[in-house]
């Protein structure tokens, strides 16, 4: 069966075209494995006499061959030489064009170094993390879950394929739930998705058009806009005064003859921290009515205003279906449960939870009964009041700090709530630097440009990660090593 | 802010169209809502008014109130009549294209409505599921449950965002658990899903290109075609014998120039119940590799072959990373954990990771973390066990039924496992007629047709749902209807 022939090079890289010579070899080389010229198991000609055949220097046949390695089609063993081990799902890797042009695209691609580093510097051990969207586990109500999860253990006989918008129970808990939100609403109108993030899948796969335009405030959560784009959607970024998203402007970008929608963080913003003022809320309202422009509402943070400090969601006041909101339990309670929600009208509602059957039949039911449980038991509320405490502690602790640290040199606004502030440096601090600096310290930053190049002399701190004395503490560190 | 402009309408639908005229009708007030002419709050003529405008029939116009109201862009509270609610997301619904795509791509669509009839019908009280491909919720491990839950009461201490391929300790798991099967690999070749079923989307929407051919057995699992059609992949049904797949049949139908892929359940495959033999297994491997078709498996139904009787998965004499096997705690454990797995090479299981991460983050790391213990500790194991023996009866019992009733009408094969038995009547038994038969008694089947029109002959049965006693109870009841 295995008849492996010699490989013979009768081909040279074209040196005019505008695609690097290392690509065309890389091309070539899976052209001749695709269609079966050079067999699994036959080996590659060392590096010397490949440069010679193709008439480059060894460096380029070197990034050539990191290149295919990293695809799994050949296997540099050393000692063995270079051997053709894959001619099948490898070779698929360069070419799918989609995942291609959903990575390579504008300024995501730019930041995607920065963001890859940080992602993997999350895992770090004994890393301080400053910007980090994530509760400080040592928030994680402990007692509750156990309570919570010792019931579920003999409450639960059998968890077969749930039904399609979500268990019942939950969606009954979510109606009772979003009340005190001023959102009256049925249990038709709610989906429970595997987190917010999966219900912006489901609404760019299903109900956006390729080439829809969606508006958002920026800077703002960054893996929404990965997943606008990713749908073929147009990205367009508004930015954004103390009262939240400056609508207006969106006006003369609107064009008749294309759909486009909104999407909005407009409580406890990320990366941000704004919170849209409730005349900002109305008159965007009003502005979308006009210009038929239905909004997606992330209510992410929703649920984290500080006491006394509240904002009403869009959906609240919302007579139209002009909004759909979504909800989350993973920046209150536990990400890790990868439970969301959308709210919206039932025909709506009843096409995405078609989609989400397709896709993959609907979250966890351990993770949607446990969520019920919280909610039902009144555990999530009693939780929810002491977490917001805390946070606000934490929040008026990391505003004294700025201003003792940071006065003279940055501004910030004070949000109401949420995980963030963000601070913006008066002059020429390179935050780009400044992220290296840090680093050296054994902290970590969340600099402003992985959100928006325009945004490079910003962070994005998260009080919501550390206590009051790490967070002092990684802030004075960072303070004395800027001069 | 709510000025009503009364309805005029002055346009008729064009009757030589070959677009329906309740459609046009339907178009030509979305259009009217979309562009802004008719507002939120606008009331509709009359029934009988708008006949007269559009110069139609009542019924047409109904038909196409009807369409409007199920998108909720009007409402029709009677006394009220019928006003215009909604002007933005339910206006989508209509138009989307990939989506209307989908659900009305060829055969798809004729077998929705009894499909959709049959997942209704299946929540429906005391009905008897004679098909359903779930196992019998009273074989739910109850006490192992119990055990796995209250330790993971104490044991969780909070549930962050998971690693992009999945809970380590899953994979180590998993790893171990694939050595069993012949399949020797390590972690970063595991990737955890949320169900086989998101497998399938994430290598349709990141793997494959639009346009691709994905072979499959003729009939297969449903919802595999559904995820291949809506990435826009063209299916193509190969026919089985008692040894599986005939892979010769694709020979003719590979084209050079576009990219293919093949999709197969080689072991106790759905809906058919038949497991491909030894021999096939190494021909069909051996004709991929020349043909440079990468392999799919499906191995939801591998784990459960029974006593004595086993296969080997394709991935276990896979040499060249040619097959990507996907597994599933739904059809031995739970369907509502949502945990299912991906076995493939180090650079696919990335991007698959990546896109993963994209969609949802990941699965429910709750769910993730109890089928760790349950793997870990021995339970799967010894629950496994226990839970072929059940089958084994319960398949060997549904043999002798058949035997006792059905040998002079019908034939099948003995399946090696899994949940399914395929019957084929010999003459013309509609199988339609017979569903509505059935149903009258209070029996839900899952008739041939639904999986591939060819099949009006046959029925898929499962012995996992029911017990002996009421398998042939049911079997006994549908005998006696016939003649
Ligand atoms: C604004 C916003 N929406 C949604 C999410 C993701 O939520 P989930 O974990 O529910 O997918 C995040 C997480 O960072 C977020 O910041
Ligand atoms: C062959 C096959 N694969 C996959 C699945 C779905 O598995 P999961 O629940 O893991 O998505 C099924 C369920 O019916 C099936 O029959």
């Amino acid at each position: 069966m295995k008849r492996v022939r010699p490989i013979q090079i009768a081909w040279k890289p074209d040196k005019k075209s505008s695609t690097p010579v290392y690509r065309q070899i890389v091309q070539y080389i899976c052209d001749k494995v695709a269609n079966g010229e050079w067999t699994i198991g036959s080996r590659l000609p060392p590096q010397r006499a490949l440069a010679e055949s193709f008439g480059v220097n060894r460096s380029t046949i070197s990034t050539a061959i990191d290149e295919l390695t990293s695809y799994g089609i050949i296997s540099g063993k050393s000692g063995a030489g270079t051997q053709i081990v894959s001619n099948t799902w490898s070779l698929m890797l360069p070419t799918k064009p989609s995942w291609k042009k959903l990575i390579s695209s504008g300024y995501l691609q730019e930041n995607n170094r920065r963001m890859q580093q940080i992602n993997r510097l999350e895992f770090a051990p004994d890393i301080i993390r400053l910007g980090t969207g994530e509760l400080d586990p040592r928030l994680f109500p402990q007692k509750m879950w156990t309570e919570v999860l010792q019931k579920m253990s003999v409450e639960i006989t059998s968890l077969g394929y749930a039904e399609p918008l979500g268990i019942l129970t939950l969606r009954e808990a979510i109606v009772e739930h979003m009340k005190q939100f001023g959102i009256n609403v049925s249990t038709k109108n709610v989906l429970v998705t595997s987190g917010a993030l999966q219900a912006l899948q489901l609404i760019s796969s299903c109900m956006l058009e390729e080439g829809s335009t969606v508006f958002t405030e920026a800077p703002t959560y960054l893996k929404s806009l990965q997943m606008f784009q990713s749908a073929g959607l147009n990205l367009n970024g508004i930015s954004m005064d103390q009262d939240g998203m400056e609508y207006w402007k969106i006006a003369k970008q609107l064009q008749k003859s294309e759909s486009s929608i909104l999407y909005t963080i407009p409580t406890n913003q990320n990366p941000t921290g704004i919170t849209m003022s409730n005349a900002r809320r109305q008159e965007l309202m009003n502005f979308c009515i006009k210009n038929r422009l239905p909004i997606i509402e992330d209510g992410a943070y929703q649920e984290l205003c500080f006491d006394g400090e509240s904002a009403l969601p869009l959906k609240a006041i919302d007579d139209n279906g002009m909004v759909m909101y979504l909800g989350s339990a993973s920046k209150t309670l536990a990400p890790g449960l990868r439970i969301g929600w959308v709210i919206a009208s039932e025909p709506v509602i009843q096409r995405l939870g078609d989609a989400k059957m397709q896709m993959d039949y609907g979250a966890s039911s351990l993770s949607q009964l446990v969520f019920a449980e919280f909610l039902q038991s009144g555990k999530y509320k009693e939780y929810l009041i002491g977490l917001k405490k805390i946070l606000k502690k934490r929040r008026d602790n990391a505003l004294k700090t700025l201003e003792k640290y940071f006065q003279d040199i940055a501004t910030w606004d004070v949000p109401i709530g949420g995980f963030y502030i963000w601070l913006t440096f008066n002059d020429d601090v390179e935050v780009d630097d400044l992220f290296e600096r840090a680093l050296d310290k054994g902290i970590l930053l969340n600099t402003g440009d992985i959100y928006d190049f325009k945004h490079n002399r910003s962070l994005r701190l998260s009080f919501a990660y550390l206590t009051c004395e790490e967070f002092t503490a990684a802030m004075r560190t960072i303070r004395n090593g800027l001069y």
